[in-house]
């Protein structure tokens, strides 16, 4: 490999020839040979972004020249196009205020702007100076935090909530009339529909996108402004307010510059909140894969009353074997959401005096988090969830043999002799109509009028 | 002890004498001997003002007679009164569904409904006929769940949380003025006032605190109505809807029907989110107590920027040893709401078709971090924070000699140059000032204008 | 309520004058109004027992004449009896030391060892120079930790553990021979005993006991002799074997010193663990737990292939519904555990320096942990398990419609006829065997030989 | 893009022409759009060695001809030389039998072995005949977890362990008669010296050592020879005991078939258990890094005991700062494993009837935390720790002024006595002696008799 030598204050160190990155960068790529986990791309166009609002707002105030400006702007939009998603190696594991990350920003822009400023140009741009002016990692890199959460959640996830909401808002309205058993403490209770049922899951995903979509909104206060401690040093005083207005401007998204700097350095109570809330959601669809798996059990010795499709052979070596392993991979990204959810909880603890230095690990899980949830969804949704189908017969049979029925009777008789009657034809293993009338507590007639399963589920 | 016979569906049991209690309550205290952990007071408490709204709206309804109506209402606020906090013996690891301390309640209130009805009267009020009535385990219990703990955030949480915030807010502006040396991870960096410091703990309570209340706002939907499915069976359409505002107007909260009571009774999701705010209030607060003890410690070989109120003697072994106990409570508070985190989002993503079994364990955790974080804040505040006071001398000493304030160089001669100032000062222990002078990138008069720490606070 | 005066070196306080507590505890109890959540009566018996090691230690070194031993011996022992039980009022959330819950043993013992001194003696007990003598809350109190976490796991956990196995060995030996269904992905699988999936229970508990036993040997090792920071300063070099020989001696448990006392006062990872195999335990009992309501679901539109026994009535509202509530009360307990398991994973991590100041809310995880998993295994075992039937009848019909028996098939014309006969059987909803005779890769006594349950579960 | 056809029981489907994969494979590649976290290619690997013992095994019972046995024991021996690590595409959010990439493992080694096959030869090699034969994914997969984990711990985690103990171990050495302030609570407290400080660590890491390496041992039980549902279906009765000693051939490792294979398909307690150890160890580590940056804080206003190397600059915004990263990573991977034990340890609990379907899951976050903690240990042992130095002067300083000294005068004056004069120090800012002096309790030769650090610190 060929080499170049670049230099820092530390002093010098050779870098690929073919690579844009700087000193640091290499620095931290020899000090921090630690897992396979890449700071997220995501993370990466975050800083593009808010490198070229500073270099915008930096402009404005007078403080960056013309021609560095639009040297710099270009390089971060070259960025953002990903024509330099190799140029950024370093992984989670560094420092814990992504230092090193947001110098590899700076340095690949910061060569990348010099290549563009015009030959023969006597001004050149420094990685630290110009690129980081006005800024530090300690205010730049939570807000790229924030920035890279905020679009994961309205790119990615929001979709793919909205893509299941609409399959089950479907699948609800399609079997609002199927009566089927109830279950509660896995027994049978009173009936309700198919489409009731569902309802249930779409009012979880409902309910989960509101609360998502409520806390994210802690996600649009930005750090910036901050700088080194959260005092402002070196930057202007309205720089946090000016970045935050650009960077709303290139997005699209509403930011602001928090009310409180020192707060934005050194807590992340608001992702951890918002990770909560993808926790709830993590929760739910757990719900959800679990009783479609149960209701598509069988297909002879299980509860039936559904179909999945058959997507895969199921088994290695029992033939014509077909799982719900959409279920399956749903339920695992729960689980890893769950262990994610106790890492940035943990880690959100763990700031001193000016600094939370825990930030890579935080927006690594916040990130695999989402993702992991929004493909998932997806997944399921496509290749599980549009394909399900009532086994009418089957949800049939079961309704009309349920004992449970019986609850229909303690407006008439009261709860004792109504449990009476339940007892007998479980222990007789009769009908409940042919238990109802050898108790003697009611005609057939009443037991015709009380016991209808279409007015118990009071569609 | 006394006995007296109870009977229920399942036959005849020995009940104390003097309890009040039935056969079902008795039944569950032989069923689970487990731990020691009873169902929280605040949850009968809440069954009560239930019960008493579920009364008086099935009188409204016409199916309960105004004597048991006036029985039962009466019988309800002596629960809450107290009068019978010794009759609801059940722990917590029970039945999932808490059927057992519904039908507590049910056989409590019915008994002393009972004897309050006139003398002579030949109605009987029954445990579930009437107690009971349009009402299921499977939604009361959820809806006390709900509640609770709105009862238990608005009536304790907010509260310490606006003490604590307070105090913070007065030693804020007190100490607004005092500048002191910054730490970034853990090492010296460039000032701030002591104010600002404490600014950026009150803005985490802040923050938290209107976290809490946004995502409390979803505890406001109650389960009522859904009866033992979620369909209503045995209940008005609008039972639900009465029952929610007669619960508001006997508590003053805003309690409303749940928009979808399948979802109700089988997730949790907003516990579990509302449980994800008070983990980033765990958070907030271990990193203050954490800043706490480690500026005041020492008291000769420590950081030693502040003092603390001496509680109590530190130690059994080392004579006049002072420790920061306080700090110590609370982060072990912290440390058990990140526990009971764990624990809650677990239990709510195991439901299962109609019910989600956990409930119990779920509000046990959740009213444990309200009030263990509730009343070790009092703690803190009063016993620490109240008596916290800066050391100005070490502080000032502290900034005088930090070699970070070149920071403030970084605009007039560059980062490199300024790094290089730092590093020989360090190298050679000498004054920032000395160093700066003896690079030559700058003369006395500049060293004095720039360099200022005053300038770089940004008050 | 009448008071004495006692004091401390910060003062005087007034205490209840039937209390032997001193002023140290008086001061906790008002400087700690946090939670209900008392130091387990676990962790004062284990002082009292180390206690007394210690006074028969000192005795030994001629540093605590005989009849200052005497006396506190005695007291200790009433202590040990319960004696003083109301005598500890101090809550967890205290000192992260626990020093004020040694102070407190202290503070009792040498008020009731005064009481049993001769009458005239003119010797006085003093709480640290006597009773705390050779010793630091910084070593005492995480030898009480190990000496009750030991304690409970041999004479509470165990002894559950074992019951557990031993109805599972009988149910294991008893439905040896009861062929049913087996099911992976819920789905329908190849067959197995009744008898084989009892024992895959049997040896979860089995293997939890053995991972448990092999941990918990770690518990005793004794940070005894570390004395304020673990160089043993105020102790004779050889304290804490003797100390731990004499704890042997009086508790039949094989205590030693540790090799390490820097590591003894500022690790918990033996506690760390330790509670892991516990975790290990409480997942597996979750999965037996489910398998029992799982299999018990119904009666009539479940798997119904057990039943348990109806202890109480199961709903308020549905007549003669029985649920599995003793599975509910067990999976609780796993999700507690499982929260506790996270608690003390934090707090073990936050020692500083010398100490770890977490080690109340460590011990108190593990020690509800453990008798959580201890009550809850003897309630499931002696409610549900004991009770246990299969309903051979739906077992039989269940494995002889299955179409996965069509695996024996593999040997002999591949895996994929074989998938092709059971995707027939399933889309024609035929029999296995006429399956598999219709296309002709076998004959009708070739399917008979090849096709025989009994061969398949390989006993 | 070339394609080739290829068909499973399911019918036909596109494979990429130049992979050796085949349908089943394919078919989870695009079922499965979930994340980007591959099966571990450790996974595969197993698997490799797995399938070759397999065969060799097969072959021996005369089920596998020679031919077909040395082709598909070569295509392994290529798989594990990584010749096809590309072949292996499938993430971890599959199906959670891991049915998938064992198919995935048979395609690819069979298309390889039927390659290998003597030309002309009529043979043919088929992925669930051959490959899988006498096998299920229901017991390969838990055993490639299995092998795949301890190969882990003791390739990687162990060698990185012993690193980090041997410089431990050597610091311990050198630095053991400096004697410097102990510090509990974050006070001053007793001396002790630099070496016992870091023999605490050092004990730490052995006592990790010792923990991880028992609970490892549960590792050495293989599911191998259960099959679909462990009965061995398929299997010769002692293919299990045979291929584990074929695998212990092959690695070097005592493995063996477990003794219950129900257990060993449905239950992941053993891999709770080392996790837990493994927590055990992140809890320490985050321990030691946490002293090492504290006691290295500054370089003015911190703790300043010690110095660590300065690796790279530490601040985009402050010139000249030096951090202390490796910290600050291991710190971060600490935060990371415990998020992935509450993943492990919740996945485990998920088993139903005859499997567990969180095994992708469980065995991604067991081998990310080995290979973090691996990594990380190597990182902060070279560039951090074999650096640090003591700063003698500031130790000094820091005992010679410390109060707590006076511990030493209780068995001489007592514990109140000796509070006095530490109260008297603090409050008049005098040194200890000076106060001892003035109290008059004992004199200037009893002082300076009874008070030397070098005596306290019981080398």
């Amino acid at each position: 490999m060929e080499f170049r030598i670049e230099r820092d204050t530390i002093g010098e160190i050779k870098v690929p020839a073919d690579k844009y990155w700087g000193a640091q960068t290499q620095r931290s790529k020899q000090n921090f040979k630690i897992g396979n986990e890449k700071m997220p791309l995501e993370v990466i166009k975050a800083f593009a972004q808010l490198k070229k609002a500073a270099a915008l707002t930096n402009n404005v105030f007078g403080k960056l020249s013309d021609a560095k400006k639009e040297a710099i702007v270009k390089a971060c939009d070259e960025v953002l196009e990903g024509k330099f998603d190799d140029h950024f190696p370093l992984v989670v594991w560094q420092t814990g205020s992504g230092t090193q990350s947001n110098m590899n920003v700076n340095e690949v822009i910061a060569r990348r702007a010099n290549e563009l400023l015009n030959v023969g140009s006597e001004e050149k741009i420094h990685p630290n100076d110009d690129i980081n002016m006005s800024q530090s990692s300690n205010d730049t890199f939570p807000t790229a935090m924030h920035i890279a959460a905020y679009h994961a959640i309205y790119h990615d996830l929001i979709p793919a909530l909205d893509q299941l909401k609409q399959t089950l808002l479907e699948k609800e309205k399609a079997y609002m009339d199927i009566i089927k058993i109830g279950r509660t403490h896995l027994q049978d209770a009173t009936p309700l529909t198919l489409g009731q049922e569902i309802s249930g899951w779409r009012a979880m995903v409902e309910k989960s996108e509101r609360m998502i979509k409520e806390s994210a909104e802690h996600l649009l206060n930005l750090a910036i402004g901050g700088t080194a401690v959260g005092t402002g040093i070196n930057a202007e005083p309205d720089f946090g307010d000016k970045v935050a207005e650009q960077l709303s401007r290139q997005t699209g998204y509403s930011f602001k510059s928090s009310d409180n700097k020192f707060h934005a350095l050194t807590s992340h109570d608001e992702i951890v909140f918002v990770h909560g809330a993808l926790k709830g959601l993590a929760a739910d669809l757990t719900k959800i894969a679990n009783d479609v798996r149960w209701l598509a059990s069988g297909p002879r010795s299980g509860i039936g009353e559904i179909s999945i499709p058959a997507n895969e052979p199921g088994s290695s070596i029992m033939p014509g074997k077909v799982n719900p392993t959409q279920s399956e991979a749903l339920t695992m990204v729960g689980v890893q959401v769950f262990g994610n959810d106790a890492a940035i909880g943990f880690a959100a603890s763990q700031g001193n005096f000016e600094l939370n230095v825990y930030k890579p690990v935080i927006i690594y899980n916040f990130l695999q988090s989402v993702h992991l949830l929004a493909d998932s969804m997806i997944s399921f949704n496509e290749k599980c969830l549009k394909g399900l189908e009532p086994n009418v017969e089957v949800i049939e049979e079961n309704v009309n043999r349920s004992l449970m029925l019986v609850t229909a009777l303690n407006p008439h008789i009261g709860y004792e002799k109504a449990a009476e009657i339940a007892k007998l034809a479980f222990k007789e293993g009769t009908t409940l109509k042919e238990a109802a009338i050898k108790t003697g507590y009611l005609t057939e007639e009443q037991y015709d009028e009380w016991i209808d399963p279409k007015k118990m589920v009071n569609l």
